[in-house]
């Protein structure tokens, strides 16, 4: 086959496709957000919240109200241009004026809500530091911590989820999930003093609540016990709350939605919880016997 | 030691590795795929299989047949220029001439094939949709599902796999390993409606055979046995083989080329399977014991 | 609320906050070292590391020392304006000259040591090759394999962090931690023929002793039993000793600084180790009794 | 002064000066045409206009049809856009539903006109090739003379002001201006096989008239008598007339709307014309007497 | 010959001609000033000098006193450092402590002066719309006049040379002559209500003074009567002097520093000036003699 | 006419064109040099003939030759490329084995030969210096004169013009003219101490011969008398002669293959020549006699 040939041939088939599947005719030609404004904005939002971390502004001595005003200015701009298209694009029924107004309503609120989230990732920047003896200072869990950073746009989205922002916040907390391995669902309510070590492969699902002062490391899982009702499960209260002073260790799971990690409690490594633990408990999985055999050559020469 | 000084030393030495390695005189001066060329494809590709959702082109609304050749002529030159420079790369022994006539064999093919991909992708997104209460909308999995982000490469990967494309499948389910944390070896044959759930920490291997309508969690292996043969077990089936109707939970491991999962089974989170599970079953390790002790002051504080 | 109030609002509240926290007056108005720059840096030096691999360039044909010289130069360059930016951050008490001659001098020292850790490098891939039958190629694994992506980033970082640069070689190591999902500390010790497979959700702790000929796969924690004395613990080895010849399967722990896993030992996936293992042994977590029920209709519409 | 004392006063001069000059209020907030895309138009342009000169695109080998309908329909979203800021800028009272189908309208004129400027722009690459021994070849007048390039633009930008679009025509003269010393005002009538040989300094004015075969060369001015009266001459035909077939050597004037040159003259170089030369004439000044004088040392050492 | 072979040679003779030539010792290992840094000050300063007309930031609609002082706050920096390095790299026996507080009074009192220059380039905007029956608006001169691009950067970079900062003055100058084809010396003194209509080829030597209300078309020069004397002459008026109310037409030339040309005069155009011209004048050079004769066949196949 | 029907028409319209137009079936299908790449040559080649002034390198300190080798390997390659490709362009009848020589050739050749061009550029840098009072350095000159720059892309250019290379010369030159106005034609002969003044509006023709210590100004056009036989006076000297230390001044015209201006003789601003001058003369036009006529109310309102 030729290459004209296979291109007319393969384009034939996709134009067949995308007449027959209404996914592929966005909504009456609706523009979707754009993915990448909507990471520059809570890449360039850490400039205010971590001021002088990720690039420096001599703005800010001058005059650090100055230096908040016109950076939040501008962000404001991206992120209304965004929620607008979001809401557009997914909610029927709205006229444009109707969506523009709730897009300037749910950005208004947010940048005045945002100074106090400032404050509680202070709260988990301490927490990072008290909790990991390889940490050598304050600025570097801020600078170089991907725990601090998942967390951040955790925090962040967040704010937008309770809003009803569509898709959004789910934008927001994938990239990080893509950069860290951390996926905390935007929907998840977490306390302050909040610190993830090392972090790869920690799921937090949608409607997982979790206290103040807890510590997670990586590979946790706080899932849910079983998806089998698909869609009519959505809303409803499937993932487990974890209580104050909690620490989990490495590749544990707690999965179900009235399961309860009560207060001061420690889950050890490799566990796998699906009922409630009482508060002021320590619970380890009573290690598996260990099989030993002896050994031939070396580790790669071996017989099972 | 002076910088000058320090500079010349290392040069000389980084010279004298040079002249002695082999992998450091590659093949006969000839040049490598362009990682950043790969890359790019397999992101431009979405336009076409996805379109709508990733860059909007008004040629689609008036006619999409011009659009899907327009692109698709353009794909295929980058494309084409990657797999005959990794044939020539790898492949010793075939002139130039005969290097172009299979890559233009192998391009023409993989375009005509795509579109039955893009029927089976959709199938994914319905099996996303159907499995997470999370998801929202389709729309949502297709904009922001690692999951479906993994196996969109993989499944374009696996064509040029078949096709013994070198090099280039591995570029691109690595790209996509590193953005998501799931690593599908393009050799592994999956069938239809598909899905992932958060997905980091995912492992399927080169030899895995999966059926239709399986669902897989976060930090599942699918893998060998063992690798003590090393390269001696090339091509030797190694991985094992998931029938249909398969879920399996988070953290669980599946080993063995002669592992088969029946059809219709469950297995759950953190178990460890290294031997057939007939079908119809439903698979749980029995939780280990837990170990509970009494608390001291609070979580961090705690004697072990 | 409206914009401009909204804003003013927020802005207000950020000033706030900026003169409340020390860690928003980053030390004396003293610059950080610039991230984009030292990733790129790593970036950049696998050229010289994996020469022809990432970018060709023709000097190398005309004279592999020239070549080596002009880039290692320009590396040099880059190298110590952060160095010398993260010492003068962190280190108080030293004037601009002496953090200056300190930064020359770390920087000389380290492209002395460089070439060594190319050859160890190639041992690296060599373990590679020979123990992943998925591997087509050398090159393959030094052109996609994140495992030795992580490693050669580690090895690199290792060098500053024995020199004692501050940031720096953490920023190296989280760059890869965020490309692969291998978090390996810079302040471990590992020797040559080391392999890596697939990788993702790996944790090696800064006091992890590894020896030679060592392998890991996919979730391996090499982890301390407890920080709950926070910073009191920093630099006490708190992290395992893995000695030559040892093979650790995917999602395993061994946890502890007094834990000693022996030289040819292999440790089976999804164990959980928190004590010492003499050498020639092959360990395996007893599975758990599996618990296996009748099944409804299909995997996803079941009763529990 | 200190710095901030010294950007406070400016600020604060700045504020006051926005807040009395009207042309700082631009018109109701309205946005300006965007002279960056206006500019990347003019250029990608040339892609259709001259192809294979300014970038190949294969889909021209598949099916030129194709090439022209995808690369026509980005181009007219490009323009399409741009025409409607400007229009809504600059013509108060149209409603945005007017403006937009006036700016449809327009642009779908202005594609199916192109061809035809093509055809033009055909004769005057002979023409150039024709009247400058210096040419090579064909190729090289459309790929490097700036008079071509100049000529292309003002073609261009010719039917667009032609349909009245505000802005936007002298935008695109204006760049290759600034590209080329060649100031052609996008009003004036330019007939085929038009040639501009070097071309720095060269002006024609907006009423301006010239025939077919008409060659001129740099510093040539065809412009007004006086424009004293300014805005009330708006309009008004102030320019002259060249007829076919003339020839204009460097650094002439022909000035004047009633000035006509009649076909098939010459006008030689370094003459200032300021009425009508019958047809069939050849025109040269009279050369000043030269004043002579006799040397000195040498030409930089020497007295008036 | 080789390309090694040749290589070598070469780099051998250019490191002698390095070694030979003073020149290229740049003073002690300074540094130069950034080209690209300052046409980029040149640029960016237009979005604050005419607000809304090259890109438009909504923080002005918040508060415009907010915007400039955030828009002059960052100018401020990149001027700082080009200021500073220009001065260090220029004027030997300066301290780098003297050099850095130069460097912040000029920058200070350069941006005081500033808002001045706003109000006087608006009366140049005033004097191409009244002047030019071309210009449809007078956003259309700030947008698209190359005449008043070049005014406006002549007056920025004329503080600075009365300040007399090194090399940076005639960047900017030179920048904007490459752009336009006007070439206006930074040491120039030109007073409001200026127009330059056209420009290419317009020369305004160093020592020139220039009244009001006077208006330039393109080619005038007004320029020295001799220069062989070189350096000698440097800091003499050598060029001449333009009262209020004059109209200089197209490719005329002024020459001599005692040249005065008084109040309300007009010289026409190809006149070539070097003694004073009273007030009140209108000058036009008699026109040669025109020279005729009969034609042949047409234009081009004419014998002389 | 909607928008779909517009493009439609067009595209057929140019469909049509291309298929009729041998000039838009480039050379069976060859590519043209990218003149991207040649202006990027160009501009990083004064990075070795001003070393310092266009970027610094650290290397340079470290080892001059080492800093030149690399550098000008890689300039090599970019050079060779685009020569290939220009020759196999517009040559017919040749291999490309037989181009790849000849481009080797050329390009070793090159290189050999411009340290000599360096030597020579210093002395173009001294006659600025000398010649003019405005310059306050010699770096000055070297850093912002467009003139230098016009003169150091000719001398480069002319170096391949001698060569042969096809369409490349032109690029270079072109380029140059459009950035600063003046047009030097690479086939030119110009001695060493060569300046130009300004600058604006030169030309300088194919044929033209200049000796040493030559001066021009802006808007001197050393030009032919005719080109009415257009392609048959290819290769005939049809440009003038300049001997040693003679001036131009502006706007003159010194036109004819024939004519030749004596030795230290200098001619006056405006002048038109068309025969040849003695040695040691100085020649100025004879002003023409003054109109003067007396004023009515300002330069502006008055009759003619």
């Amino acid at each position: 086959m030729k290459k004209a040939e296979s291109i007319m041939m393969a384009a034939e088939a996709f134009a067949e496709n995308y007449g027959k599947e209404p996914l592929f005719q966005p909504r009456h030609g609706k523009e979707m957000p754009k993915r990448a404004a909507v990471i520059q904005f809570i890449r360039d939002l850490r400039q205010i919240m971590f001021p002088g971390y990720f690039g420096e502004d001599s703005m800010r001595k001058i005059d650090s109200e100055h230096f908040a005003t016109y950076r939040i200015n501008h962000l404001y701009d991206v992120l209304k241009r965004e929620v607008e298209t979001a809401i557009w694009y997914m909610e029927e029924g709205k006229t444009k004026e109707e969506v523009e107004i709730e897009a300037e309503r749910i950005c208004s609120e947010f940048f005045v809500e945002l100074p106090d989230v400032q404050r509680i990732l202070l709260t988990d920047v301490q927490a990072g530091y008290d909790g990991d003896p390889a940490a050598k200072s304050k600025e570097e869990i801020i600078f170089c911590y991907p725990g601090l950073l998942a967390i951040y746009v955790y925090r962040v989205a967040h704010i937008l989820y309770e809003k009803k922002v569509p898709l959004i916040p789910r934008i927001m907390t994938e990239y990080v999930h893509g950069r860290t391995g951390i996926d905390i669902n935007p929907g998840a309510e977490i306390g302050e003093y909040f610190f993830i070590d090392h972090g790869t492969g920690i799921v937090i699902g949608e409607t997982t609540k979790i206290g103040k002062y807890v510590k997670l490391y990586q590979g946790v899982t706080l899932g849910a016990l079983s998806t089998r009702d698909g869609q009519q499960l959505s809303g409803v209260k499937r993932h487990p709350t974890i209580e104050d002073h909690v620490t989990i260790y490495s590749n544990s799971s707690v999965l179900g939605g009235e399961t309860v990690i009560g207060e001061n409690t420690i889950i050890g490594g490799n566990t796998f919880i699906t009922r409630s633990i009482p508060a002021n408990t320590k619970v380890s999985a009573k290690s598996p016997e260990l099989v030993i055999k002896s050994p031939k050559k070396h580790a790669w020469d071996w017989e099972d």
